[in-house]
């Protein structure tokens, strides 16, 4: 006989989700797992708020379940371990980020990209192998096996992590898959948000001359003294776009929206790369004939594995990289998503779940 | 004072041009330099025709440049050398591809990717260093600096050996760059004219699987009986294309004509790489979310370096890899561009410059 959900998720569970395509979150109530022999508990601290959050909300992609309760930057606190876990232990401060599960078994999982694997479980918004749906970090705490849970080096500030379980790995993956992390090297990062002021940061960690892309000029300041890029280039300015091209060695381009890619092409070496990070659902157009004049190449990066999203928390553990975050109350999260929609905010919001999420 | 023409180009030459866009083309007279110190004089013997010839013939770029002598897939044999010249002897069977010259210099020159250098000379419709135009290989003789001259391999049968100058290099020169020359890896070949089927020789004798991809079925039975792919996929349909999906390392796109890359961007595996050799106008749409989902990129690759142009042709000779060609006379070359623009060559043109060409 089938279980029933209270069967398969009998541990009481709340936070904040939306009902519906308005996105609007509202308190909810729903039930997750008992902790099993692989999984972990932990009670959810702080929970980043990505864009995709925002397009899910709003059935953007077309996919999205209702009710959803979003959030995959998540960083808490071990409560609980199954009879099986190896790697962490109650009171330690872990992550997760976009996945819950995988296949664990064919060729993109055994080379530890779980990311690329066709069975991926998303963190919210999925179906889990139990046939229930996945809901994310904007709640009081969550069940995950082991294998998708990542150490949070000690002394990292917990809210200005969070976003790395996203955001961080996002940036970080492609620097080192496509060799953009060789000290000497120049990148251009394309938009100032929330995965490209993450990007900088690593970029500069990695040794790399950085030029931040931008449309708006009022960003130069902050890219330059603040975040420690290079130099800014004004994306619609032909004469600065003329000085730099073929000047650069890759392209992070974070930009979510339409856009044309010509310049960019243009800005690179020969053999450089322009790496698409944003999540677009209409084609682009592609030039080809200053591709095959340079060897260039125009890639695409979904955030990273779990090997890597470990490796790339040491990496930002050991170079002081966190991300730039607003820390916010759980019931402020619909005017934040407001405010994200508008690009007001630098460069992420963070929900502080586990002060301001309140069982009602 | 400044040099005639006859000062800087005392030589007497002789070939068919096209005067104007019709792109017809008729005997011409006219002159190249003397033999300097580090150039190669050669009588031509083969010269194959090359699609770019087609496209440049009638201004399809936009920058051609008339009286125009088509012709960069030259095959001949040295009759002079300069003081300088280190690398041939008179007598010596020898090919010209489609660059005559670069800076030198430059980081491309340097990297032996002097394809890439933004001062690279093109063997016709360019402008030399001597500021006068450059004729390709539809004539009896050039004269061109040895560093842009490579040695063909003895026995290698001289007609079929012409195209690889163009057609080999911008197959095999991406099969090495890209890394898909690792035996066992699976590519797929799109279009089988002049690149496509040289591009499946080469991927065939390095090992790979090679599956080629195409709008025809009745090509499917030279393909593999005869060039021995390993499997045929027609790209129009969809069961063939579903059964495919994710299976290939790379993709060597020949296709010159705007066509629909998302079904191949599918074909790739995760890691995937679709290497556009087609030097289209227009640009063509690109799907960035199935790029993203597996980490995959497009890329584009335009002939070769010199040093790899060498490489190429001792590979292809070691495993006995020459283009299929048609030789014809010279007289017959305005109906050859009829039929290459029908497609109908298996799978080059090459003209007997040496028997057919006659000074009237």
């Amino acid at each position: 006989m089938e279980k029933s959900l209270e069967e398969v998720r009998p541990v009481k569970a709340f936070g904040w989700a939306a009902k519906d395509t308005s996105g609007l979150l509202s308190p909810f109530k729903f039930s997750r797992r008992a902790t099993g022999d692989k999984d972990v508990k932990l009670k959810i601290l702080y929970c980043g708020i990505c864009h995709t959050d925002l397009h899910q909300l709003k059935n953007d992609w077309g996919f999205s379940q209702y009710p959803m309760v979003p959030g995959h930057e998540i960083v808490g606190e071990v409560t609980e371990v199954g009879s099986k876990v190896e790697k962490f232990e109650v009171g330690e401060k872990v992550g997760v980020g976009c996945l819950v599960g995988s296949c664990r078994s064919c060729e993109n999982c055994t080379n530890d990209l779980e990311n690329y694997c066709s069975k991926g479980i998303a963190t919210y918004c999925a179906t889990y192998l139990d046939g229930t749906p996945t809901y994310g970090g904007y709640s009081d705490m969550i069940v995950v096996d082991e294998h998708f849970v990542v150490h949070v080096p000690e002394n990292m500030p917990l809210a200005a992590a969070a976003p790395l379980l996203c955001a961080g790995i996002t940036t970080y993956s492609p620097l080192r898959y496509f060799g953009l992390d060789k000290p000497g090297l120049h990148i251009g990062v394309v938009g100032l948000g929330g995965l490209g002021h993450v990007g900088v940061k690593f970029a500069k960690a990695l040794g790399l001359k950085v030029t931040v892309i931008s449309t708006s000029q009022r960003k130069q300041k902050e890219a330059i003294e603040h975040l420690g890029a290079d130099s800014f280039l004004i994306s619609t300015d032909p004469d600065q776009l003329q000085a730099a091209m073929g000047t650069m060695d890759g392209i992070l381009d974070t930009v979510a929206a339409t856009h044309p890619i010509l310049p960019l092409v243009g800005l690179l070496k020969t053999n450089g790369k322009l790496i698409l990070l944003g999540a677009l659902e209409k084609p682009l157009e592609l030039p080809v004939f200053p591709l095959l004049m340079g060897r260039k190449l125009v890639a695409g990066s979904g955030i990273g594995g779990m090997k890597e999203t470990q490796e790339m928390l040491d990496f930002a553990a050991k170079h002081n990289i966190t991300a730039d975050v607003e820390v916010i109350p759980m019931d402020y999260v619909n005017t934040a998503m407001e405010r994200l929609a508008k690009a007001d905010v630098k460069y992420r919001f963070v929900i502080d779940v586990a002060k301001t999420l309140k069982a009602e």
